[in-house]
């Protein structure tokens, strides 16, 4: 399952029913755990002088699409899946069953929970800290320079199960709540408390997000969206849920 | 014309005078048309479980720019021009004479018209519904989703000549309508009548779009841009637009 | 240095120390300067019937990572240094110690000054002229077609020390003066004189920049940034702009 024209390090560790497909790199002391596949022209574990250890795992049944590049330093879960030309700097620890869409870019010392999904483009910024089953959308973007440029970073926060949408920019620092939900294409200046719905440019509280009603349905709230939009988890997660609730 | 790193299926059907570059991959069932040119790192018919079908078609006289990936399923017509890094999912009909230019991703089950153009990083989302001689400018956003994260698919439409500037992100489900223009930065939430002009965050309709004139000469009308500009299409296009007109 | 999958021009010039990686590609008349370093799966010096030249020159110490594609026809000075899947296309002059984040898009007929940073994906239209020491911010997006689709091409200028931040978009022809803020979002539809704090969509000039504190200390002045922020420039520079003010 290895292609012949994969170059793989006699240091790397490749667990059982690995697939590594053409003209991909796999560097020293990066650990692919079983039944995980990475694409064609993929590099990973790229040396840094910026890791704070020289290893990189990624966890068993993971799936990372073509011409992505990840580097030396990271910790990634079971069940990842990335999509195309993805890149993962150093030093981010990445949960279980995380998705990174298409040109995704993790840019480094972040902390991303378990089963948090986001669909293409979505760029974030160094020490960024994002929870559980959260969402974010194509192009949503996280910064972390107060008054660029300058050395420092304040990371954004995003708690569990909060969702940013299409073109959300978050300003850096900003904490966002549980259950928060971010219509796109707002420019998020403040934090936002837990389960409210927050638009604009610059952003405004509107509401609390459980008052939206489905598109097609309005006797079903949208938010907080676990009490209808299951795909994807485990009956243990969703019944996890609703015990909470 | 085939270069010796590249990986070719033996299932795979290539036209006469068509050039596959270095390390690329063309898959099975892939029909790529004369006179077409693939270029470096490319993956072309990428295997899907999400296909209708198991092939996909590239028509001729095309050129598909290095680091782009096309999955099987699709169908792409003849003259079609990719930039780099271009990504086409599954099951999209792309007519003829049609350009994506870098980072273009179609990201599946889209129907495109007939000459129809994107510029750098414009994104289609699932579903969209784009006709002829349509204009998409860079980092253009069509989205899909209207209570994300949900099942619901609401695809835009955009109607022919119509007209998307830089940075506009189009909402679930949105039509817009044919010659319509959109400004720069606009967050379109609600339907574009015919012609209208809109703008701003939230969109609003500002005028007919006929009423702007040339930057650099006022006598001259800028909408329906048909009237005045007209590189790129052939005599018989441009006589039917003023046959119809 | 040169990997052995690494396919170079006999035509192309390469300097002492100079390291090509894996899967990369040079093609005729590229001169890469001693001790620079080409990632992997790059594309170096590609024909183009639009260059005006047919001769791409990279300078001494440069580092390009991988996935990356230059056309032939541009002029990069030394020090430069590029991110992942960064696209430079034709007759563009850059100058020395410019840094370009991954996906970052120059294309063609751009000047750039030295010492100019941008961060990830900052696509810079055609005919801009950015000066020396200015910074872009990710998602940065600079225009040049005042009624598009048009022949019209006017780039966008910016003088030395300017900073825009993530997600500024700016409309063709915009002025954008020395010392200039543009804060995280804004859509630039007018000239911004020297040393002015500009926001919102559409924006608006808010004050002198030179008012913003520091977020840690509002004892220091945040703008002009060079005033307090030397990381990564040369103790001459840095003297000349002290002697400067």
């Amino acid at each position: 399952m290895i292609h012949s024209t994969a170059i793989i390090s006699p240091n790397a560790t490749l667990g059982s029913n690995v697939t590594i497909g053409a003209f991909s790199i796999v560097h020293d002391h990066v650990v692919i755990s079983d039944n995980t596949t990475i694409g064609n022209y993929c590099e990973i574990g790229l040396p840094s002088a910026l890791a704070k250890k020289q290893s990189l795992k990624i966890g068993d049944n993971s799936v990372i699409r073509s011409h992505s590049v990840i580097y030396i330093g990271s910790d990634i879960g079971a069940n990842f899946h990335s999509g195309h030309y993805v890149s993962i700097r150093e030093n981010s620890l990445i949960g279980e069953h995380c998705q990174i869409g298409s040109r995704g870019d993790i840019q480094g010392d972040c902390e991303i929970g378990n089963y948090t999904k986001m669909h293409a483009d979505v760029h974030i910024g160094k020490q960024s800290k994002i929870g559980n089953y959260v969402w974010l959308f194509p192009e949503v973007l996280l910064t972390n320079d107060p008054m660029p440029p300058s050395d420092t970073l304040l990371g954004v926060s995003i708690e569990d199960f909060a969702v940013l949408a299409a073109k959300v920019l978050v300003l850096p620092g900003v904490a966002i709540g549980k259950d928060a939900v971010v219509a796109a294409g707002t420019l998020v200046k403040d934090d936002i408390p837990e389960g409210k719905l927050v638009n604009g440019n610059p952003s405004k509280i509107m509401c609390d997000a459980k008052v939206l009603r489905m598109h097609d349905n309005p006797k079903i709230k949208a938010y907080p969206w676990r009490e209808r939009f299951h795909r994807g988890y485990s009956e243990s997660d969703i019944q996890s849920w609703f015990n909470e609730k």
